[in-house]
């Protein structure tokens, strides 16, 4: 017998009480019953995304939401600074593309976060930016962005908004939206939230929704303002993602009993154990300045192929990690520990890499990056 | 005690061996088990669409489909014809209209099917139209449009698509895509499939494909000639909604073991039952020429509130249909019999009909609907 282990970096594990809830009779979204779930969505994610504002909620996935944070805000010609450090950020970049935005981008080198001076800079140039897009946590390279930094400068900018794709972070980093003046929040149900892939979700500032009303991109699936307006009658604008929704109210209540500063740091010490038990492997970490703490990235040492050790743990041992895409292919495997994990997750993880690299003729000595983890995680 | 009972027309009830299949352990996308689903999946739409072609999938509600068929096949200054008989083909207009497409609209009173003659007509006048878009069953009348008759038009007009939104009727009604040469069908997974809402579904004839090569609307999530290319790798554009694919690979293995010819019969029998029911009973259908066999809508009688209805159905017994909307609120109530329905479930539901007309002062022999509707489902 060997169970099957999901350790990427999305979809994550879902909990054995979040499928318990999902597999309670369907119910209809226009009744007091899930009216009574949708209430109790909006006022956890509020929680979660610290925010005042309404949190959209979107029938996709998180490209859905990324989208309509273009779509909703900019117009044809509008011109846009896009962090691209990663698969994640080149996203940003080509949808505006195919809504005709002017892409003013920002080349960073994988692996490495986007200093805050290049976009002050830019942005001090005068181009008339209407928005910075960046991710938190850039999925692809396991870097994190400095979102606070980048916040604090469009916020001396009345016409740039500063769009946070955090889908892989939100949850597992902290991001006080409000606190900070992050104008738009965006989030999927796959990552930290434990969820089966297929809801979205997008916050907007106050800025940001001054920036709705002027937008001239078509849309209409991701038209945040209809969604907004039909959340304010505790409704969606299309038929929601039922099952999914009540998953959400169970993983939220979970994550209130928890508590914001528990769940960050919960996250900060499981990846703090994984980096730690890498490191004492004699492996170098990907994203070794700014790591976010959904994921960590690992270089594979000469002579490994991280492809084989992503194939390893997937055929040898039954785990799903992740290896590394387009330039980093080869050269990194990325294993996630985000969302419902605990310290032991991390300690069987760790050995089973320590296998995995050892299967590919890597010198291990078993049990030494275990055992760093393991002194992390006590402390 | 007393149970749940969803009878609307969408969301609809999840058999309990679909709810078993998705609250297995979440799987990731990128492992051979989940391509085994997914290929699955994709030759069960093939059979189910009656098509050759690659039945596109997206985690979105059917309004997400219906958009990509606007926006992956036309261009801004387009024309288009519009069925307008409903809630429904109402949606088909505003997406034209948030895309700049130019809709010639073809309004048909509520309760009645588009007469095909008057598609002929406006073809005939050589208006240059792209599509013709309508619904095979528009939800909100409960009434079924000639979709053949339609097809055969449009066929004649290189120029010209048949796109269906046949999201409440797929399943429940033969729409052998090929066959008649309809060029767009679009599905959801909450009605015939007895999915919870969160997939959309749109096949293309060889004619669609052909406009998706000079369509220039903008798109992104809704990309189907990405997401085409990403099946024909057995792969998703983006992340997909899991969960859903694997209860939707559960619920093809279903249909396929029951048959089309059947599932088709199955909804027919279903379908003539409450219909009976309800006319034994004293009532009038609201689609008496043209009824779908997924729900029934029925008018109330003189004196008495349809929204009153549905509401002592919710209240007194537990059990959801819907009412009517707009123009029609308040003149009838929609009770759906496709997806997870059985025959005794009709039974049920008429009785239960029966005691809510009472409720109201309408006066009911008791049985006598449900008399009917066991003659039906007997013979």
């Amino acid at each position: 017998m060997q169970k099957y282990r999901l350790f990427a970096p999305g979809p994550t594990p879902v909990s054995e009480a979040t499928s318990l809830a999902m597999a309670q009779p369907l119910i209809h979204h226009r009744t007091q019953a899930f009216e009574k779930v949708l209430e109790e969505v909006r006022g956890g994610l509020k929680w979660l995304f610290q925010t005042s504002q309404e949190v959209l909620i979107f029938a996709s996935s998180g490209s859905g939401a990324m989208e309509g944070a273009i779509t909703n805000l900019l117009s044809k010609g509008d011109k846009a600074i896009v962090v691209n450090g990663g698969k994640f950020g080149e996203r940003w970049g080509k949808i505006c593309q195919a809504y005709g935005v002017l892409v003013d981008e920002v080349k960073v080198e994988w692996g490495q976060a986007v200093s805050p001076q290049v976009i002050a800079d830019r942005l001090k140039k005068g181009g008339g930016y209407k928005a910075v897009f960046f991710q938190a946590s850039e999925s692809s390279t396991g870097v994190y962005h400095p979102v606070k930094e980048i916040a604090a400068l469009t916020r001396g900018h009345p016409e740039t908004l500063c769009v946070v794709d955090a889908i892989s972070a939100l949850g597992a980093m902290n991001l006080p939206m409000d606190e900070w003046g992050v104008d738009v929040l965006v989030g999927g149900s796959q990552k930290a939230f434990g969820l089966p892939p297929g809801l979205a979700f997008a916050a907007l500032s106050v800025k940001a929704w001054g920036h709705a009303e002027k937008g001239t991109l078509p849309r209409f699936y991701f038209d945040f303002k209809k969604e907004n307006k039909s959340l304010q009658k505790n409704q969606t604008a299309y038929t929601p993602a039922v099952s999914l929704l009540i998953g959400l109210a169970e993983v939220l209540r979970r994550f209130r009993e928890e508590g914001l500063e528990n769940l960050f740091n919960r996250h900060a010490r499981l990846a703090k154990a994984m980096r730690a038990a890498m490191q004492a492997l004699g492996l170098k970490l990907y994203a070794e300045k700014s790591p976010v703490n959904s994921l960590t990235a690992v270089m594979t040492p000469e002579g490994v192929d991280g492809q084989k050790v992503y194939k390893t743990l997937s055929e040898k041992y039954n785990m799903t990690i992740a290896g590394g895409q387009d330039q980093a292919k080869g050269k990194i495997f990325r294993i996630a520990h985000l969302g419902y994990f605990d310290d032991l997750d991390v300690v069987l993880a760790v050995a089973a890499v320590e296998w995995a690299l050892a299967d590919q003729g890597y010198r291990v000595e078993f049990g030494k990056g275990v055992a760093a983890a393991m002194e992390v995680l006590r402390s």
